[in-house]
Formats: C-alpha cells, structure tokens, sequence
C-alpha cells in the first residue's frame, strides 16, 4: 500500500530540491509536460541534440524518453542519451507513445529497452501489451483496451526488463513485476487532453529524481496526476478548460490535500 | 445548401466511430489540433518518420499533410504518406501554409499536389490564390486578403486539381470547382488563435474519413469549426480565453445547437 | 528612463503595422510565442527550412533566433537566416537559451553571435553570464541566480558585441554597454509558465521591427511583457490561468494603462 507520510514527503521533496528533468519528447507534449514540470515544483529542459544530450542528461536527475513524435535522427539521440544516463546509474524513463500502432514504434521500444535499461517504463494499456505480444494493436497512440488487461503484460515486461511498469488508465497500476499495486483516481476527461500521459511519464521522472525507490517514485508521481486531474476535473467545462485547470491544480494541490484524495 | 441533419449525422458519426486522423503537421499547431480532434470525439497522430508514416497512413481514417513548418525531411515523409495514402483510395488533405510567402513553399504545395493527389486543400485567400496565380504574395502564414477575392482561384484550383477546395476566412468557400457553398459563421478573433486554420484542416479531415462525400464532408467540418468558434468567442476576454473555450465548445456543442446557429 | 508617450506610440504602431515577426525557436516556445505575438497585433511565422529561411527573413520586419531545442541541422539554418538578415541591415534578435548549461549551447551561441552579429541579445542572469564567463554553469533553462548578478556580464556583452543586451529576471535590464535601465514590473508566477522568457524575445523582435532604435524598442517590448504579467497575474489561480490571462492581456491592454503601471 502506498504511504501517505512518504506521499507527501516526496511531493515536499519536488518542491524543495525542484529537479531537473531532461525531457527528450514528443512535439505534441513539450509545452504542457514543461508547464506541468514547472507548476509542480520541477526544472524541465528539453533538448535532443546528439551534440549535447549525454552533457544535459549528465546533469539532470532523470532523462525521460519519449517516442510519440520519434524518427531516425531523434532515435539515435535517445539511445546516445538514454545509454549515457543509465550507464552512470541515473534515472531513465520510457514512454513507448504508439508501441504497437507501427512495427516501427515497437522496435524502437525495445531497442531503447535493451540497449537504455530505463528504470521505469510508463504506458496506456495497449502500448504495454504490444510490447510483451506482437499480436496487440494499438488505434494510433489512445489505447484500445482497458487498464485491467495490461496486468499481466505489466508484469511480464517488469520482470523481463528489470523496469517498474506503470500502465496508465481508468485504474493505474504499477509493477515491478512482483508487487502490484493500483490507483484509482483521475477523471474520464483526462484522455481527452493530449499528452496527458507523456505528462505523467515526465512526471515520473522528476519524482523518481528525488526518490530512489523507482517503485515507490513511480506510484506517487501517479497519484499525483490522478488526484490532480481529478480535482482540475470538478466543475470544468470541458477538455480545454481541464488542461489549465490541471496545471492550476499542480502548483496549489498540498500533500495534505493528496494524501487526502489519493485511493487505491 | 447545407443538409442540417446530415450535419448532425456526421458529427454524430465523428463521436461515434472517433476516426483515427494521422496527421504530419507544423510545431505551432500540433497541440492545439491534436486537442482539438479528441474533444470532438476523433483520435489524432502525430507522426513524421519516413519509416512509419505509410503504416501510419494506412491505418487513419484520413491523413492531413499541413506544411507550415515544412523541412526537406519532412517533406519527403509527406510525399511517402500521401503516395501511399491516395494510391489507396484513402483521403489526403493539403494545408498549404504560407503558399506564397516564399517560392519554396508554393513549390512544395504544388510537388505534394501532383504526387499526392489530395482529395481537399484547405488554406486561407492568400494561399488559395497564391496556388492558382505566381504574382500572389503572403505576408507569412496571415491572409493578406478577404476570402471573396479567392472564390475564382479555388474553382480554378478545384478543376484543375479535382480536389475540393476550401477557403477559410471571414465567409468560408468550399467548392468543388463546379458548386460554390459558403458558411458565414465565425468571430473576428479567431484568426488571433494561431494555428486555428491549420485545425480546420485536421477536422476536415477528421470528416472526411466517416463520409466519403469530400466536398459535404469539407462542409460539415467548417460548418463546426465556424459555429464553435462563434460560440466560444461569447464573452471570452480575448484569445487565450477562446483557445480554451473553442476546446471545451467542441466537446459540448450538440448536434441541434450546430443545426440551429450554422448560417450560409 | 523611458519615455511614456514612445512607450504608448510603439504598442500603437506593433498594432498598426502588424510586423512579420520570423522567429526560428524552440518547440516548447513556438504555440505560445505565436499566440503571444498575435495578441499584441503582430504576425508571426515559424519557418527553418535551409531552402527558404533568407527568403522568409528576407520579408519579415525581425529574425528572432532562439536556440532552446537546437540541433546541428537548425543551427545552419539560423545562421543562414541571420547571416542574411543582418548583412541586409536587418532585426536579428539572439535568445540564447540554456546557454551554460552544456558547452554546445554556449558554443553554438557564440558562433551566431560572431556570424549573424545580433542587433539584441535576451536571455537569463546564467545565460547572460555563461556568454561571458565560460565559469557560469546554468541550470538547464531556467536561471540559477537573479538578474542582478548580471548586470555587468551584460554591460561586457554588449560593448564586447555591439549588440543591445535585456537580462530578464524578477528586475530587467536593458543595456547598449554604456546606458542601462531598469524595469520592475512582473510577477513571481512568471517564470513557471514555460516560454515566457521565449516570448519576450519574440516581442523585442516585433517592437524592434517598428522602432529602428533597438534599445528603445528592447526597452519597450520588455516593459509590455512585465506590465501584461503582472496585470494578467492578478487573481488567477495558476500558472496554467497565468498563460491564458497574459495572452488576453496582450489583447486588452491599451498604451495608457501600459504607461500607467510600467515601474522602473
């Protein structure tokens, strides 16, 4: 079960230490994820040049790689950096944005898996399913099945990889491939906001940054967006409005208030 | 004229079946568009990379190509995935952004024309007439003109392409070089939303992928995004406000509230 | 000290003359430096094609280089830009993003600064001062020291470049190597909406477009963005409202009340 104390210390920690997470990342997700890093208490850099991402990784607390907008020249900074970073026992995060939609995103999924060794690999539930079977596919890069589903694919891919395996979705669940554990907040709203997901891998990032534990990291940062999205959700008028409302929410929400609404 | 209750069909149609719009885009609007597709019920991609964009392509509903800020990579992903798109019958739509500003842009516009064949080219007056006549100039990616002064040059573009054409601006044009219908609704400021264009394309295409009439298709999709507009821009503060509430109108507005305020 | 009724008269002509504002900038930057820019009545263009960024600066009324997500390939197209632009005696504004943080970064600002000779220079204390001495380390792309600490970097960059230098901070300074000014307007929630520092340097190149004097026209542009700060900043419930209340503000704000709240 998640501890509350250690929820809201990690949150505290985020705001204190304001990590800096290297962001290499999709075009669609580089605005909100930065402006969700910043409300939240992180440093977010983006920055994909094979010139420098070794240097820039080298000084943040996490890398979080994101596939959702790849092609062959930002692949090969993404391995430079990803290889640097874990090498040096820093933290890496996979997002595999679309695994299964093309052959070529679940390649590049697992040649950034084998040769990166991310800490933590954060997903919708087809994406993480069409990393453990060659015969799921995904509708573009939304999921196509329900979290519930992916358990078992979380489970396999943790114990494969060595990774914690986030599936995100109406339930989220996070694994090492031992333990399971679920969060059940959020709103139905959030899917309609895009990059919603890559968000919470950044925000994976910067927790995991500032928690060792890439277990326990990991849970909390996703219980921060689902509590987040769920208070932003109160009252919105839509999608647009929840967007906003969301960053809002990260720069106000106390680990009182988290503590508080979190449920698993 | 305008069917209304084939316009309530077929935005019933895009929340029902949630076309999967593969859309290879610019920088400035891919957020925007990508939020724009989900509240309407659609599911967007975003994807670039010369080794996926033709399974992409194969399995979207519609693939919007959108050259705003065109490179000569990216212009060969979009040939690929506009070649393989309409050599299968798909539906390829052309945003021309900034024909006529620079030589190269024009010349990109007519290349992706004559290889990709596109079943609909949306752009603002300048780029519409800037297609049709070399002695057009836009300043940048605004209009320089009204849309009345491109109804001729996108009949002319219609014939000679067999695309449907669509002019957006303060009376949109869409026709098919024979027919010429016009929509009249819209706010003064939604040209102060960057990137609003560019998302009219992305709807078009979200239309035409659940109706494969192109040009009612072109119809229904301006029809919504000048009626949302419209409505959003009610007692907004200014532009950010109607980047917002423009998302959250699309999400909520309903079939009959589409019917009852279009205008032609 | 600056001088209200200019103040006034150049907010006027931004909205009057509506300058093309070609800006070749980060990702992160791109949506919301446009939408910026078409608040206040300017008209923005992103473009970094190698085949057309001479032609695009060639007709824009400033060049806003900003090397947030640089890469080897954006690179020559920047310097083939402002190489064009400053040869033709034209605007080329430098924001030298993340400078400090990696050696590349520096480096690469560096050579636009001997190739291009920007007109401005904006940045960050760290950025300001890492240009200046190779000791400063920055902290990804947010400054780790406050404005103050760079006034003299700044004054030794422009007299060492010629070029007028604007340190942002919670106070700024504009200076030409022999004058500097101050403003004191803003907010602390400035700086947690990403790009904001992005976007006055687009806003430095739309005044300096419409004004020939670049330290007045840096001066100006930077005291619209404090005053649209903290104005927009008053009552909102974050920094994700504190984006879209500063872009309604752009819109809003007229030269009187501009004048009235701008502290030096």
């Amino acid at each position: 079960m998640l501890n509350k104390e250690n929820l809201k210390r990690d949150l505290a920690l985020v705001r204190e230490k304001s990590p800096l997470v290297h962001n290499i990342t999709n075009y669609v997700a580089m605005n909100f994820s930065a402006n969700a890093l910043l409300a939240v208490g992180a440093s977010p850099v983006m920055a994909h040049a094979a010139d420098e991402v070794a240097a820039m990784a080298g000084i943040a607390g996490a890398l979080v790689i994101n596939i959702g907008t790849l092609d062959a020249e930002w692949v090969e900074s993404m391995i430079i950096a990803g290889k640097s970073k874990s090498s040096a026992g820093g933290v890496v995060v996979l997002d595999p944005v679309g695994a299964g939609a093309t052959s070529y995103r679940t390649e590049v999924a697992w040649r950034i898996i084998e040769d990166c060794h991310p800490t933590i690999i954060r997903g919708n539930a087809s994406e993480i399913m069409a990393l453990v079977s060659a015969d799921v596919k995904s509708k573009g890069v939304d999921s196509s099945c329900s979290s519930d589903a992916a358990v078992d694919s979380a489970t396999m891919l943790a114990k494969r990889t060595g990774a914690v395996v986030v599936v995100s979705g109406e339930v989220d669940y996070v694994t090492d491939g031992e333990r399971v554990e679920t969060l059940r907040n959020g709103s139905p709203m959030m899917p309609l906001v895009t990059a919603m997901g890559c968000t919470a891998s950044s925000m994976v990032g910067a927790f995991a940054a500032i928690n060792s534990d890439a277990f326990e990291a990991s849970l909390h940062a996703m219980a921060l967006m689902g509590v987040a999205g769920e208070v932003a959700a109160k009252g919105v008028a839509g999608p647009g409005s929840l967007l906003t409302a969301f960053v809002d929410t990260l720069y106000n929400i106390t680990g009182d208030e988290l503590a508080d609404i979190v449920r698993q």
